[in-house]
C-alpha cells in the first residue's frame, strides 16, 4: 500500500527501512529538517521536504503516520496534516502520546471528517529487525485500510485493534508502566546478588535464568547482553530518565483506585536516581539533629539541593 | 549415571520421569509413604520404601537428592541420609531452602566427610516437558559428579554451577523475589487494564505484547493461558499465598541496605490479598472518625481483624 | 467584622458558631436548604435564605465565605456569588479544592474585580473549640481586611497568609498529603504491636508513648480516644475514604519529581481497604496456578470485583 | 533509691543528671573510659572506674542500668554484671536492643537468679530536661523495685509495665518504626512544599501547623527549630543512617504478615539516601540503552557503587 511517515527519527527512519524492505509498499518520507528525508530517499523512500510535499504525493485517501515526539510537536504535526488533509484521510500518532490527547485529537479531526488512528508502538531499536508490536486504537475503517502496513511493521500476531480513540495509547501507557516496574524487579534483584557474599557472575546468571526459569523474558536476555558488555556496569552512571508513561500510568491507577506500589515505587526510584541530594532525607537529617543530637553530614561546596 | 531421588511429590515425580526419560540414568526413587513409590517404580525407577533401602540401592560414591519441602522436612532429610551415607557421599538439596540454612548444613556435612550442593529449582510443573532451571552451589567436585543429571534435568544451558554452599538457593531466592515484583507489575497493569473505559480483551492483549513487545516474557504466555480459560478471572479470588522466599529475599535486602521497594511491595501484596480485614485501616478509620467525625463502616456479625 | 458563610455544614456550622461567640463579628449565615439556616439563626447569626439574601444583608465591600463540598458545588457557590457580588468584594473558598481550580477561580473572580481568597482549613470537628489552622493565598488586601474574622477563627497563631491565589490549598493539600502518612505509619505500628506475643494494650501503649516519646502528637492522642472506646476496635471496618486531597499530593510528587513512597503508599493502602476482591492479586493467583500449579482459592457466589 | 548506670555517652550522662537532679536517689556511674565518669561524680554521683566497683558501691538487691550501645556490647556489660551479680539483683537494659536478644538475655540472667528488664528509652537530648518515656518490660517485681527511678527519670504518666521479658524493646522497635514513617511523612510534604512555586517558608508553615492542623506534634515542633537554624537546610546533606530499629520492624512486619509500606519505604529511602550510586539504577539505565537507544550517563573518574 502507499503510506506517508513523518517524522525521521530513529523509530521513524527504521520503519521507513522495514516498509522498504518488505518490498510491498510506496512510502513517502517526511521530517522537518531535510537530511534525513534525503537519508530516506537514498534507501528507496520518496523524500517529502515538507508537510505540503508529503500530503502531495499521495494519493486520497491519504495515510499520514506520525513519529515525532508526544506533546507540542505532535500536536503541531497532527493539525499540520489535518489543514493540508481532505475528507475521508487517516492519520496516525504513532508516538507515545498521552491516550486524554489522543481521545481528544479523534474528536477534532473527526469533525473535520479524517480518521484517526492511535498506534502505540514498542520494540524500540530492535523494531527493525524484529518488527514492532502495535496496539492500536481509533477509527476502525481506518485501521482495516492501513492493515497491510501494520502486517509489515509488526512481527507475526503483532499488531491487533484495541478499540476506540485512544485504546491504543492507553494499551501503551500501561504497558510501559509494566515495563517500569518489571525493570525495577530485575534491578533490585540483581543488587542484591551483587552485594552478596557470592561473587555472582551477573551474566552468566541472567542466561542461566533465561533456560526454564520463571523469570524468564526478553529484558533479561537484554541484561545479558548489557552484563557482557560491562561485567559491573562501571561505565554506566545509576541514572535513569522517564518519558511520561510510566507518570501517566500512576496517575491512572489513581484515578482507577488501584493500589500500584510496584510501578509508582519504580517511578520514584528514577525520581531519587536523578537527585544531586534529597530535601526531603536533609530534613530527615536535620530532624534527627534536633531530637537525638545524631550527627549530620555537612553540605560540600558542591552541594545542592 | 546413578541417582537416588528422595521426595516425590509433584516436583520430585517429575524429575524422576525427566531423568528416566532419558535412558541415560539409573534412578533410584524414594519416599516417606509408599504409594508415590510405587507409582515411581511403575514408571522404571528402582522403588525405596525407606531411606536405608535407598542408600543400600546406590553404589558410593552416592548421590542422594533430597526434594522435599523447606525447614523440618528437609533439616529431617538431609541429617537422616547423613547418619546412614559414607565418606565421599553427595547430598543435594533440591527444595527452597533458605541459604543460610544450607551454608550451616555443607558445614555439618563436610565434618562427616560428606558432600553437599544446594541446587535452587526454578521450573515449577513446566520443568517435566521444558527442563529445570538449577542454580547449584556446594562443593565443586559434587557439582562435576552429577553434572550428567543436571544436564539430563534442565534444558540446554540451564544448569550452572555458581559457588560456594548457599550460591545456589541464595540466587533462588532472589529469582523469586524478582519473580514476585514480575508478577506485581503485570498484575498492576491488568488491573488497570480492566478499569479503564476501554473494555480490553486481557487475553488478546496479552497475546499482542507477547509478539515484539518491550514486557514479553514467558510468565507473559501463561497470562494468556490464564485468560484463555477464564476471560475476567471470575472463578478465582485475589487470594495469593507465598513460600519464604520472597521474604527471604526482602531480608535480605535489608542487611545489604538495597533500596527494594518493588519487591517489598509485592510481598506486602500478598499479606494484603490475605487480610479479612485490616487493623491498620481500622485505626485510621477510627482516627478520621475522631479528628473529622468521618462516618466508619461498621464492622459485620462475622467481622473480625 | 461583617462576614457571610455560605454551606452550613458541619465545619460551616461550626465556624458560625466560633465567629458568634467571640461577640465580635457579625455573622450572616446562608445555605442551600433552609434548616440550618433556621438553626444559625437561633444561636445569633442573621439568616439568609437565599445567596441574594446574603449578598443584601451585607454591606460593600463584602466577604463572602464559601464553606461548601469541593468540585461542583463550590463552583458553583463561588460563580452564582460573582454574579451578585460587586466591584471589590471578597470570596473566600475555605472548602477542600484542588489549588489548579483556585488559581484558575483568583483569575477568573480578579477579572470581574472580585478578590478571592482560598483559605485550606484544618480542624476538623475540634476546631470549635480549639480554633482552626488556617491557610490563606490569595488577594493580600483581603487577607489584610478579613483578618481580624481570621484571628477569631484560628487558634493563636493559627492562621498565616501564605502567599499568592493557589498557596493556600497547595499548603492544605500536602497538609493531607503528610496526614495520609502520619496515619499510616501509626496504623502500621499499632497492627505490629496488636499481632505481637505480648497481648499490649493500646490506649494504654498510645498513652505512654504521649508522655516524652519521639512519636507524641494530637493524632495520637486521639488513638488513645479512639482505643478508650474500643479497646480492640472491633466495631469498625477496616475500610478507609479519601477525600481527594492525598490523591492530589501524589500527583504533584510525581508532577516535581519527588519520590513520596510513604503518601503513596498510604493512599494506595486506602485504596486496597475499599476493594472487596482485588483483581491484580487474582493475576497472581492465577498466574502461580499456570506456572507451579500452587492452588487457588475459588470465589464464592457473591465474589466479585 | 539506689541505682547504678553503666555507660556514661549522651544518654547514659544525661540520665545520671536527671536522677541526681531530683534530690531523691543515690547514684554511683560507671564507665568503660574514666573521663566521664571523672564528669559524674563532679554533678555528684559516685564515680565507679569498674563494673566492680559499680558492684561494690551498690547494697544488694542491686539495681544496674546498663546505658551502652546495642549488640556486642550490650552482650559483654550484661553478662559481665552477670558474673558479679548476686542473686536478687536486677540489671536493666535502657539500650537499644532486639527485643529477641531481651528475650534470651533475660531467661540466661533467671537462671542465674537475677532479676532482668528491658528498658526501651526515647526522649534523646530532650530527656534530660523533658524526661523520658521508658517502655519497660521483664520481671515485675523488678519493676515495681524500681519504679522510684522511673518515676524521675520520665515525665509524668511517662513509664509503662508492659509485659514480660521482651515487652519494652518490642514497643520501642515499632515506636522507631513508626517515627522512621512520620519523618518520611513529613520530609516528603516539605520536599514538595520546596518545589512548588509557591516559594514558601517552611519555617512558618511549620509553625502555623502546630497550632491547630491536624498533624501538629512535637517532631514538627522540631521541624520549626530546624528550619529556623537553616531555612532552606543548605548546610546538611540528606544523608541519614539507620540505627537497626527500623530493621528489625519490617522484619517483624513480615514475619507477623503486616503490609508495611509506610516504613518499610521510609527504611529503603535511607539506604537510598546514603548510595553514591545504586547499582539498581545502573541496571535499568543499561537495560533502556539495549532496547531503546537511550542515552546513559557514563560514571565520573570516581564513579563507583
Amino acid at each position: 500500500m502507499e503510506i506517508g511517515i513523518y517524522g525521521l527519527g530513529r523509530m521513524g527512519a527504521n520503519m521507513v527501512r522495514r516498509l522498504l524492505r518488505s518490498g510491498e509498499h510506496r512510502v513517502v518520507a517526511g521530517n522537518r529538517s531535510p537530511g534525513p528525508v534525503d537519508e530516506a530517499a537514498k534507501e528507496g523512500a520518496e523524500g517529502a521536504y515538507s508537510m505540503q510535499e508529503l500530503v502531495d504525493k499521495l494519493e486520497p485517501p491519504r495515510v499520514i503516520w506520525s513519529m515525532v515526539p508526544a506533546g507540542e510537536p505532535t500536536e503541531k504535526t497532527l493539525m499540520g496534516f489535518a489543514e493540508l488533509a481532505q475528507e475521508g484521510d487517516i492519520l496516525i500518532d504513532g508516538g507515545n502520546s498521552y491516550f486524554r490527547d489522543s481521545v481528544r485529537r479523534a474528536s477534532a479531526l473527526r469533525e473535520r471528517g479524517l480518521r484517526f488512528l492511535d498506534a502505540g508502538t514498542s520494540g524500540g531499536i530492535w523494531g527493525l529487525e524484529v518488527g514492532y508490536c502495535l496496539m492500536v486504537g481509533g477509527d476502525r475503517s481506518a485501521f482495516e485500510h492501513v492493515e497491510p502496513a501494520l502486517k509489515t511493521l509488526a512481527p507475526p500476531d503483532g499488531y491487533a485493534y484495541l478499540g476506540e480513540a485512544g485504546a491504543g495509547h492507553f494499551a501503551k501507557m500501561v504497558h510501559n508502566g509494566v515495563e517500569y516496574a518489571m525493570l525495577q524487579a530485575y534491578a533490585e534483584g540483581f543488587e542484591i546478588l551483587k552485594k552478596s557474599p557470592y561473587g555472582y557472575d551477573l551474566r552468566a546468571l541472567s542466561s542461566l535464568w533465561n533456560h526454564g526459569s520463571v523469570v524468564r523474558s526478553w529484558l533479561l536476555e537484554l541484561a545479558e547482553r548489557a552484563f557482557e558488555k560491562d561485567a559491573e556496569l562501571q561505565s554506566i552512571r545509576g541514572y535513569v530518565e522517564d518519558s511520561g508513561e510510566g507518570r501517566w500510568t500512576v496517575l491512572e491507577a489513581i484515578e482507577e483506585d488501584v493500589p500500584a506500589n510496584a510501578i509508582a515505587g519504580a517511578l520514584f526510584a528514577r525520581f531519587a536516581s536523578r537527585q544531586e541530594d534529597s530535601f526531603a532525607m536533609k530534613v530527615i537529617a536535620a530532624l534527627r539533629r534536633e531530637f537525638g543530637g545524631h550527627a549530620v553530614k555537612e553540605a560540600g561546596p558542591g552541594g545542592g539541593g
